[in-house]
């Protein structure tokens, strides 16, 4: 793509993944101007994120190589700077006899690891850059209300501070050259690019509910379990997760089926409290439990959807990212890193095309493809996580498939989770690598059962038959 | 549900559906408030509808059944009045040797019939009726920007006369006590439903464009071609269709692949006349070529959606129906008559119900099924219509239900096509019962040709055996 100096680039929504692609087309030299519905995020009075998005998350290689491909040094560490590495999974359980029992199952044999980030401390600097740019503009509560992809041309709703939701409203027009909706799952830009662009668009909420728990640091004012740690409780068809945060809290998300959560809400308190202690071993040494019931109560119970559609854009006037093209259940923590991932690559396409139209089409030929596959691994990830995992043949084949990872690395044999969260493989290539995987395995797993078999059948008996000459075998 | 007069029932969409619901509402004593985005379909002015709905549409049972339900005889008898029945399909093709062919496959054996209806004029019936009664108020321009369903608020943006997409707009807010959106299959409500119900949601774009032609009447004035049949030329993957208009011309519509449209578009204009002539034999009789081509170039391209929801409720606070719930392609003819029985069948189940919610949530239970049952059907006829209908098999089935439904009533048996346009059954047991019928007459024809083969086996022989003996056989 031709940089154009004076072209304007409107990105909706100043998220982390608006914010990466509003600094992505500033360094490109395009006016760009970021519309917010909620007021400037900084602002101490602003409505916290964690009323419809989690606090914190798991950036893994694939968000850190798309800030990377923007951001300098300086802005790089100082965002890497406020994570807290997570080498493992631990797992806590109650053995048979009652006592606690947990379990470090390392992510990968290289010592690769994920960063538990705070989200609104990662929008946060990058904001702040933002600002120190002399070609980007900012404009909070800006509401989406209309947009002509055609003339490009899109509306606005100036939304008054002392009403924010009501009252008589101004809009204004704006022009633009190109719009990027980051505006998340119920991206307005998306609604309003599909009375342009002929989109398959295909959304589901799966039976599963989250709510968020903060647990406090200890005493003495240190973490209350291992900090380096994503913890897990497994419970069947629900669990509970903690990650670390800078200030020594977790915070920690329950999720379980909408059944499950009807049930706590129309039982007593001291049933969530029991179902806590029977199920997630631990947790209420940490939090108290009238905290935890206190916040199950005032915390929302939010829904997880599944979303896929294609095109991600129209013509040469509007493109989505993120969440807006691909938001994903988080049972992979790829949720942002994809978002983030989908700017690096919108730009990459951008790039090398001699037109912008072109360079969104590459964008949507490629993406689309990968999206659908990662929001299938987030949802098979899901059923693997209450099923699979306690398989004999699945355990069987991830200790075979880390051995040759960690032994035999020139095979290039690697686990889905590795190449998922520690490569920047696509994700595509990332479904088609662990089949041919799998398929050898099986394969080789089922071959040597055979083998064992033949061989039983040739060498017992001829063991058999020399039972009384020698006293090396005795049945 | 307790009749409430004084309450407020606000209708998103003056179309057809929007129409209907509000005159369900209005009988049934609320005070109802329909807001239509485009000005009143009714002043000449207006942006003619046929810019992206079709112009006539096939009025059957179904749509008739939920007229009738609301309106009184005086007012059916208007509408019914400037409908012109369609006994049955009248295929027009060219024989081997090129002469024209025109045949004629009646509806139903029981003569009922379709009925060509101009949508605007059905449209302004049913305005002018509720203009009349007392507890019903217009507000034309006015569109739906938001939305609390929570709270039962809504805030449209009154549309300037003069700048009607741009410009400070004015916005009012406004409360309801139930909210009904029939906007259509780009419906700003079912857009803001989504925030607050987990809707699950699948739109899909099939690969076929359609372009609207008319077709005058001939030098005398009257119809060109027979007046009371659905005219179909069919061309394999793309064809041409008629419905006959009060004023004795036709509105015809091209369907066809995007590949064959792009060809087109792309085309001389010499080439899209040589393919009317080859394969829609006739037509350029009754349009002339010049017509032909300029409103090829003229009148838009439009795609087709298949639109699948669940909920289709919120609460006791909103509801979509018609398209907004269930846009179908328009192979079966069912888009606006399962439109129509959406409202039906949706104040059924309010009046049945003892509070709003029940009755918002039986109304899901039961208008999901058979709203997912009638898009699947219509995709399935336009795959039969291409493929299917040419079938040896298929036609000996569809003989034979015929045959069967016309001499053995009392067995009521009945084609699909006859349930789904000439009765109310609701579509889900159209299909149950079809597919039991399929089964049958698959089993009963199978074992026929087992018999016939068993027969042979055994008589041939015994035929043969005594061919010497008899005259009454020669091979």
């Amino acid at each position: 793509m031709p940089v154009m100096p004076g072209k304007k680039v409107v990105v909706v929504g100043a998220g982390p993944v608006g914010s990466l692609a509003a600094l992505y087309a500033a360094c490109r030299g395009f006016e760009v101007e970021v519309y917010e519905l909620r007021r400037d995020l900084r602002n101490a009075d602003t409505t916290p994120l964690n009323f419809t998005k989690s606090i914190n998350l798991a950036l893994s290689e694939r968000g850190i190589n798309a800030l990377r491909s923007a951001a300098d040094d300086v802005l790089l560490d100082k965002i890497l700077t406020q994570t807290i590495p997570m080498h493992g999974r631990m797992i806590h359980t109650r053995s048979a006899t009652g006592a606690l029992s947990q379990q470090t199952q390392l992510y990968d044999v290289h010592g690769s690891f994920l960063r538990s980030v705070d989200r609104a401390g990662l929008n946060d600097i990058l904001l702040d850059h933002l600002d120190s740019l002399p070609n980007v503009t900012f404009f909070f509560q800006h509401k989406l209300t209309g947009a002509d992809f055609s003339q490009k041309k899109a509306w606005f709703e100036v939304m008054n501070k002392s009403t924010p939701s009501s009252g008589r409203a101004r809009e204004i027009e704006i022009d633009f050259d190109l719009l990027i909706g980051a505006d998340g799952a119920h991206s307005a830009t998306r609604f309003h690019m599909m009375k342009f662009a002929r989109m398959n668009y295909h959304q589901e909420y799966i039976d599963c509910l989250w709510c968020e728990f903060r647990m406090p640091p200890d005493k003495s004012g240190d973490f209350a379990i291992h900090p380096n740690r994503l913890h897990i409780w497994p419970a069947g068809s629900f669990m509970f997760i903690a990650l670390p945060n800078l200030d020594r809290s977790f915070v920690c998300t329950l999720f379980g089926p909408v059944g499950l959560f009807n049930k706590l809400e129309a039982g007593l308190d001291s049933d969530l409290v029991s179902m806590f202690d029977k199920h997630f071993p631990g947790v209420t040494t940490h939090i108290k439990p009238e905290d935890l019931i206190a916040q199950f109560k005032r915390n929302p119970h939010l829904p997880l959807v599944n979303l896929k559609c294609s095109p991600h854009h129209f013509g040469d006037s509007v493109v989505i990212v993120g969440d807006a093209a691909n938001a994903m259940v988080p049972f992979y923590g790829q949720g942002m890193n994809a978002g983030l991932e989908s700017v690096r690559v919108l730009f990459s396409k951008l790039d090398q095309a001699q037109t912008t139209a072109q360079g969104l089409a590459n964008y949507t030929a490629e993406r689309v493809t990968d999206a659908h596959a990662i929001a299938d691994l987030a949802i098979a990830n899901y059923t693997e996580m209450r099923s699979s995992v306690t398989s004999k043949f699945y355990k069987v084949r991830k200790y075979i498939e880390e051995s040759l990872d960690k032994y035999l690395p020139s095979l290039g044999w690697a686990t889905q989770y590795s190449r998922v969260s520690f490569s920047n493989m696509r994700y595509s290539q990332v479904i088609e690598k662990s089949q041919r995987q799998k398929l050898i395995l099986t394969w080789a797993l089922r071959a040597t059962v055979l083998a064992g078999l033949y061989g039983g059948a040739v060498v017992l008996p001829y063991l058999w038959s020399r039972r009384s000459q020698t006293f090396l075998w005795r049945p």
